[in-house]
């Protein structure tokens, strides 16, 4: 999760050596700040933040229905005023696509509507039928375009329809039309329950095509992710690892730890001693503990590190136990260890 | 510079490649947190830190005077309530050598009177007084006990005497009598003119035995730096390449910069690409320009890494310089390349 193209306290050497990850950027932040003339100038944003790695960027949808401030959908795009200095802005989805074209992202994200937790049936009725529409428009116009910088980039659309199967098996018929090279779940942990998005996820594992990567988009906990796993996803962006990092809020396999707790005061055993994250190998919870209570940087780059760290291990581990035939009996005990619940 | 017990933004892995540098933390600080009891169940801050580097604590007294809040200094020692939580705490010369046992700092100082930028004769005159009769006390204790941890410490005295020849040589002869293996200026970089400041450094000069390291406390710019080697002063310690850093202020040969100014927004030359910093060779300067923008915590880790190679850079140099005859030469075209000023 690199909102403004960088991994939160991370360097780009530092996130190089995760394995089978991909930098979550937002188009809508990117667009603001730094702009689109200075990423044009710098060939895209893998060479402005010197990252040779993989790139996704989100369309901006989320940000402009969540972040405050004005907005209007129409059935042609969004028009927003930015939560910086209130400038007007205006969205369609070929634009999206012509800003991710610039970013020069490996993964773009078509524009979508996304209605937030609280929304009716009728919302969601209409978000399927704008994102739908969009969805065409987005991919007629990413194949009448280029890459600007040589490499290969990927348009992936995004299935919505609430909670609900009927719109689920819609929104999923309309878009496969498109024979996009991956697909992504949005819509849910937008507040519904934890059953209702696992149910959802279900049904998605039934109609999506099983050739195709699915991409289950701001989940979640590392027992969702394994959920969900379980339930045929491949692909995941969450911004827990590092916003839980900067709170003091550690992932370990016995569950989620607050390192600001005063029981880790004088607790002088290393932060993890699996040496899943090279820093927490060599640094104690108690100075971890100090570096928080004197809210010292390094820090939250030691937590950051190990949330990072531990996330990915734990994708990596999931995809051994899936070739081992033994994803299940792992899952199971797993979630009995990390949150005393079950499968 | 490290206060807390770590080198703000940096990991131990990080300085550990500055060669002959010296980790400074501040036994005040250490002594309010974590505290003593911590740092003696753990063997001190090398193993707390995870850092095997030398480590110099002060004695508190700076931040003692410069701090706000209640203090009272009698001949005994010094009263002072605590910053954090206005809690009562006594020094003696005595506790604060206790102290640094505890931390287990390779370079320990004494316990002086540092008096203000805007003191007066009289005000030095006692400063010099009790520092010497501290010093004494000092060393006494000093050699009463023993190192916690089964390495060497060294204990250093302060030399007082504000911008006043005689004091300064009346302070030097009496803590000479205590045949110390170093020797500290205090006293200095408080609020005097630079003129006042380089004039006292070269009485010192005169004053202190040849053989013996000197140390200038609290200085400086890289220009002071400069002008107080070629005065005699083999060790300094400094927040600013740190400080610095976290308002964008990158220190380069051709002076001072600042990141934030609008017109590194679109400069894709590398930071600094003489490899003094690995991360200023790889990354641009518009890259931090919109990092520190977007207030990035990767902006102050690469500011950072920059300033504080360019310091240890410089005082490498510089012994280069002197061991090749060439220092004066090449001392002159540093200033006028750096700050267009003289030697």
């Amino acid at each position: 999760m690199g909102t403004y193209g960088a991994v939160k306290t991370q360097s780009s050497e530092e996130i190089s050596d995760l394995p089978s990850s991909v930098l979550l950027s937002n188009t809508y932040h990117l667009y603001l700040r730094p702009g689109t003339e200075i990423l044009a100038k710098t060939d895209g944003l893998h060479s402005f933040m010197n990252w040779d790695g993989t790139i996704l960027t989100d369309s901006g949808g989320f940000q402009i229905f969540s972040l405050e401030g004005y907005r209007k959908v129409t059935e042609d795009g969004v028009i927003f005023r930015s939560h910086l200095d209130g400038s007007e802005h205006r969205f369609t989805p070929e634009k999206i696509v012509d800003i991710q074209r610039i970013i020069g992202s490996d993964f773009m994200m078509m524009l979508d509507v996304c209605p937030p937790g609280d929304a009716d049936y009728q919302s969601w009725v209409d978000a399927l039928r704008i994102t739908t529409n969009w969805a065409k428009r987005s991919m007629k116009h990413f194949k009448e375009t280029e890459p600007l910088y040589g490499h290969e980039q990927v348009l992936i659309p995004v299935v919505q329809g609430g909670t609900d199967k009927k719109l689920r098996k819609q929104s999923t018929a309309e878009l496969c039309e498109l024979e996009a090279n991956a697909y992504a779940i949005g819509g849910l942990a937008v507040g519904e329950s934890k059953l209702k998005m696992l149910e959802t996820v279900e049904w998605m594992d039934e109609f999506l095509p099983k050739e195709k990567p699915r991409y289950l988009m701001g989940v979640g906990t590392p027992a969702d992710l394994v959920r969900s796993v379980a339930r045929g996803i491949d692909m995941f962006d969450c911004v827990l690892p590092t916003r839980n990092a900067r709170n003091g809020q550690l992932f370990t396999f016995d569950g989620k730890i607050n390192i600001r707790n005063s029981k880790y005061k004088s607790d002088f055993s290393y932060i993890d001693e699996n040496g899943i994250s090279p820093m927490s190998a060599v640094y104690t919870k108690a100075y971890l503990h100090h570096l928080f209570k004197t809210k010292e940087i390094l820090g939250y780059r030691i937590a950051t590190q190990n949330n990072l760290r531990f996330y990915v291990y734990l994708m990596k581990t999931m995809q051994e136990e899936i070739q081992n035939g033994n994803f299940k009996t792992w899952a199971k005990e797993f979630l009995v260890r990390y949150s005393n619940s079950l499968f």
